[in-house]
């Protein structure tokens, strides 16, 4: 292992589409929507071989710490940097590097999101090492997915010239583009998916963000001034909340030169929505996700998420139905077709214009 | 009140298809499925301007006494006789009919199945008033249900001669017709449904069954000897399971000339399945029976019934489905296209096949 090598992982996620499933104080990364254990366990588990946890440091929201604390014994509580308002991705990051470079001025950072799954955890890994050889260039590295379709709904990363196996310059970020330019991009096999994980030295990534983000560099100094005097978090409930909100991406790599781009293969999924939790879920000969000890007759592509907490779990019998996503809570329970998984959010307004905001 | 008028409910049904709300120790008739009470309570409450419950005899299941027993605080315990098995209805009217003479030899006896709705409770308190007066006469009277349909899942009964205002001669009773001959029926205005309600002289309907239905005129008179002395349990654990399963209608309606019919038109529905039960619901405007505080989005014609125990009533959110049955109770699950209703004792089956016996 890399003793300078850090992960900062980005776990400030709301995840309304995973009603009723995700709450406002139990959102997607701490759901287990792919195998048993949470995305951000997994997220964390899987790095192991190259960050152990006690390198290992975790943004989130200041009302999810407890929670992500819970969930992430092996951490230690001072690496969980609380967030006390959403600022999207650039002032949180710049928060943790520099907290990374008090301990490691020598650090390389690399952040992840803590909500993704991953089929393929070793090709990950060797992928994290070629972006981690980018990082060691000097270069603002990410990992870009190897896109499986004309997905319309991420951004993409333009690769350029090649700087060693398995890592290339990076020609540009794109935007998400409409259907004919992503089935262009798919064609071409010069664009990858933005997953948004990205690999910089400290000390490179600090200083691009002072040239672009002031604002924000300017924060991140006086959170790792006020630390030395245990008034960090003074600092941090000061200024937080008027930072700018902006990504890393738009903040900081679109308008770098030293950018680079590791491709990735790795049967990397975002779990954006029901569908996806479907995709990942263990299916019958029917293509049904269901709880053990269900019954199906004539039912196929659905999926049955049960978190009720009581002492018998329930048998579910589908019959005669198909492409159904049926999630039952204690308080709460959705039916939705798979093909209409984003209309999740039409649900969740229906429930703020009822006055339901205590389910959500 | 006419103080010889007695009433029998039969209460022995199973109803396997309102799994998972029916189950072997919880039939259909202890359920509220059209409206606050159950079934059974509301089949008492409504007869009750015409017999009070003290007048009141309930037959049922010997493993469903006790729910029935506390379903029914008013009707006298001794006035429940548990059917050590199914016989179908012949066995336990004689056996009640048996009883209710030993306390009133003038008794006039009216059967009811405890399973049913109907709308219209004084237009059906008027037809058992036209009922109880073809008994009176001597026949053994029916009420029929003018058709609302060309049902094919019904027995009719065909009208003859008129005996008295809306009291008619029965010229027959006929088996479940196929589609074109229930065009007819209905177009003939001639027949009218067969909903299992009896109306006769105790004394004449013991002579009848003595007539067509020899073992169970024997039976009945044992166990009406054996009660003198305390002992009709032990005689009718002992001969019940034994008796010819038979209905009244099969058993001696059918073998009867005396025979007579009073028509009724009261909103009845015998409640035969989940489709039934979303006819009788509460919906809103887009035809949804959906419990308090759900919301729907694009969602039409559902029924969702929450009989689940927990601390707080669960909030349903239905978002782009249409005609579906959900049911959830602590243990299970049911999730069934309402044109498919009927198709729950597959489920049932399915239940079977994978052993879980202990959820039926």
């Amino acid at each position: 292992m890399n003793p300078h090598l850090y992960a900062v992982i980005m776990a400030g996620g709301a995840g309304t589409r995973f009603w009723p499933a995700s709450r406002s104080l139990r959102p997607k990364q701490l759901l287990a929507l792919a195998g048993k254990e949470t995305l951000l366990t997994a997220t964390v588990r899987r790095l192991s071989p190259r960050i152990s946890a006690d390198r290992v440091y975790v943004a989130t929201g200041a009302h999810l710490l407890e929670a992500t604390a819970a969930t992430l014994p092996q951490v230690p509580r001072a690496q969980l940097l609380a967030e006390p308002a959403p600022r999207n991705t650039a002032p949180c990051v710049a928060w943790a590097t520099a907290t990374i470079l008090r301990r490691d001025p020598d650090a390389v950072v690399a952040v992840f999101p803590a909500d993704h799954f991953i089929a393929d955890e070793p090709a990950f890994l060797e992928a994290i090492d070629r972006a981690v050889l980018g990082a060691d260039k000097g270069l603002l590295t990410t990992i870009g997915i190897v896109p499986t379709r004309a997905e319309t709904g991420y951004g993409y990363i333009e690769m350029g010239e090649r700087l060693a196996p398995g890592l290339h310059r990076a020609a540009g970020f794109v935007e998400k583009p409409d259907r004919a330019r992503a089935e262009q991009y798919v064609a071409s096999k010069r664009y990858l998916w933005n997953a948004g994980m990205f690999f910089f030295s400290g000390a490179v990534f600090m200083d691009a963000v002072k040239a672009h983000l002031p604002a924000i560099a300017d924060f991140a100094m006086r959170a790792d001034e006020a630390a030395k005097t245990g008034d960090e978090s003074i600092v941090v409930n000061a200024l937080f909340g008027s930072l700018p909100s902006i990504s890393i991406d738009h903040g900081v790599m679109e308008k770098e030169q030293r950018i680079a781009v590791a491709p990735g293969d790795f049967g990397w999924n975002d779990v954006g929505s029901w569908e996806s939790a479907w995709e990942l879920a263990t299916k019958d000969a029917h293509d049904n996700g269901l709880p053990p000890g269900s019954v199906s007759v004539d039912a196929s592509g659905n999926l049955v998420v049960d978190l009720t907490t009581g002492p018998e779990k329930k048998a579910f019998a589908l019959c005669g139905v198909h492409g159904l996503v049926v999630v039952v809570t204690d308080d709460a329970a959705l039916i939705i077709p798979r093909d209409r998984a984003q209309d999740v959010r039409a649900v969740v307004d229906a429930l703020k214009a009822n006055k339901r905001d205590h389910l959500l």
